[in-house]
């Protein structure tokens, strides 16, 4: 490696895909409909059916810390985040590979847990772990899965958000910032005190069985999950769609456990919930007046669908309305690379 | 994580495989044809179609050195052990995604050079780079590739070997351990002097065009690549197969440059022809009497395909015949754990 002191750490993960896209260009494969930029990548199958496919790796010291998750749940994590892509399209996953590399280290019990905890939710949602590849590692413990899925006929992605569409949510907000919060203040304790919070966190939900009802009444004009923060997703829909947001403040569902993990250690709940990233929600456009199907689709989900605010023109931005207050609605979820959780 | 006295480091790279397919099982999915234990897993496309899955995973100290491979070197290198993997299966790649966990000292123009060796190589052999996952990393540069590909009809396994079919490698052998080796002993040096060696090492071709010939003329029985070592693919051709091997010494095609490096260092060039891992030649088996098809392939690729002995009874296990000298070809190739290059 060259010594130089324009290293990648000094730079925003925006910009180092920026640059990724650039040397990658457009693809010269005309079947490739949607490449770098989306929850995952869509190539055309065969009659209208499209294939989908998407990766997210785990690396010890950066998404997870073996002292507060297990392995078992460590598995199933790695999987979820990746089935949360899936349906963030609109999309039901198929097959899943899964490479590793592994400190010598690592107990073989540990080892197997990992691999117990994905092939559980695996099961869960109809996806086969088919193969991967096994490293040892001669540092951290990196665990990456690919996971391959399909949509009949259309993928909802984030570019297609109209001026005038309301936005929603699924479930609630904040929990998976603050669960990871309690484990660093009260480390085991936290798993007692703060269950929810702490299995929001580390027991992510993906949500399918919502996306696959989206779908189905075609009720979405451009959706994504929400990894990054609030408001950095949405900021990736209006950067996608060509369009501002308005988020009313009262409407974003908090965490039900949060007020009381608030109260207890001093911090402020509304941060948490519009920047806190690793919920793995739902958060998409729909066109004004979709609230029976909506509803219709939380009550067969059993999961809770809330409007939080409607898409604007583009010059607006992104602005955050709390009664007559109105202010600028910033990025601020997770970053790798640059300012961190900015 | 437990703490325990048997650790993944006490354990070979087979049998902790063999504990993960274990724990997945067998696919509750009809559709998946190949899962664990092929160069690729298989599923059903539409019609006769193939889908082919595959990853490799590149990890800082255990798969390369950034002291002696370039980063353009080390991105081209990641993608082609995967191609490997498809000629391996006599399929066509079609898409990559590429995941990478990245340190932040890390260069923004090494980080881009990355990339370019990436984008080159796929161009080359039709493959669209079209998404992926950027990490930072609190340890090691890790580079995983996901590649998808396609085959029309059928795929080539470890499995189909018959006895009395023919063995077959394509190029020569020993030449990419002992570029590794020579760059150990020389340093940047051996990039001069042993230039074919180092080459072999760190840019290595994946045998694509042959693959796709092999396949057009339908003269596989078995195949895969030589990644772990001759010795060591070979036996999991003859275990997946239910057969033994002979193997003829004087056929084995040892790379030309290998001769005087041996000389030069006093070290043995046939353990290494034989055992030596990463050539990612194909390695297969042929009915008997394939001979004059194959030339036709060789000519046509302008890749030497060598006879090197024949498919026996299981019984007889895996031998290697030198004249009257008849021993037993242990499997000494790479494998991560356990012993590691045995």
């Amino acid at each position: 490696m060259s010594v130089t002191s324009d290293t990648v750490g000094q730079h925003g993960e925006k910009e180092l895909i920026d640059r990724i896209a650039a040397i990658i260009g457009k693809s010269f494969r005309h079947d490739v409909l949607i490449s770098i930029g989306d929850d995952t990548a869509v190539v055309r199958g065969s009659g209208d059916a499209r294939l989908l496919y998407t990766c997210d790796m785990q690396v010890q010291g950066v998404h997870f810390d073996l002292s507060v998750i297990t392995p078992y749940q460590l598995g199933r994590r790695a999987m979820a985040v990746n089935l949360s892509d899936m349906a963030a399209m609109g999309a039901e996953p198929q097959y899943a590979l899964v490479s590793i590399a592994v400190p010598s280290s690592l107990a073989v019990t540990d080892f197997e847990e990992l691999f117990k905890g994905m092939k559980r939710i695996g099961d869960e949602y109809g996806t086969a772990i088919i193969g991967g590849n096994l490293s040892s590692s001669a540092g951290n413990f990196v665990i990456d899965v690919f996971l391959t899925g399909r949509a009949a006929r259309k993928v909802y992605t984030r570019s297609g958000a109209k001026v005038g569409d309301d936005i929603y949510v699924t479930g609630s907000l904040g929990g998976s910032l603050a669960g990871l919060q309690a484990m660093g203040a009260f480390g085991k304790k936290a798993v007692d005190q703060y269950r929810d919070l702490v299995a929001k966190h580390l027991e992510p939900i993906p949500r399918l069985r919502v996306s696959s009802l989206l779908a189905q009444y075609d009720i979405v004009t451009a959706m994504t999950d929400v990894s990054d923060g609030l408001s950095t997703d949405l900021a990736h829909i209006c950067e996608a769609s060509g369009v501002g947001a308005e988020i009313q403040l009262k409407g974003v569902p908090i965490h039900n456990e949060l007020a009381a993990f608030a109260q207890a250690t001093g911090v402020d709940p509304i941060p948490m919930a519009l920047h806190g990233g690793e919920e793995y929600e739902l958060l998409f456009t729909s066109k004004a007046g979709s609230e029976a199907v909506l509803s219709e689709i939380a009550r067969q989900s059993s999961v809770p669908i809330t409007a939080i605010g409607r898409v604007v023109e583009r010059e607006s931005g992104l602005r955050l309305i709390d009664g007559e207050n109105v202010t600028a609605l910033e990025p601020k979820g997770w970053s790798h690379f640059g300012s961190g959780n900015r």
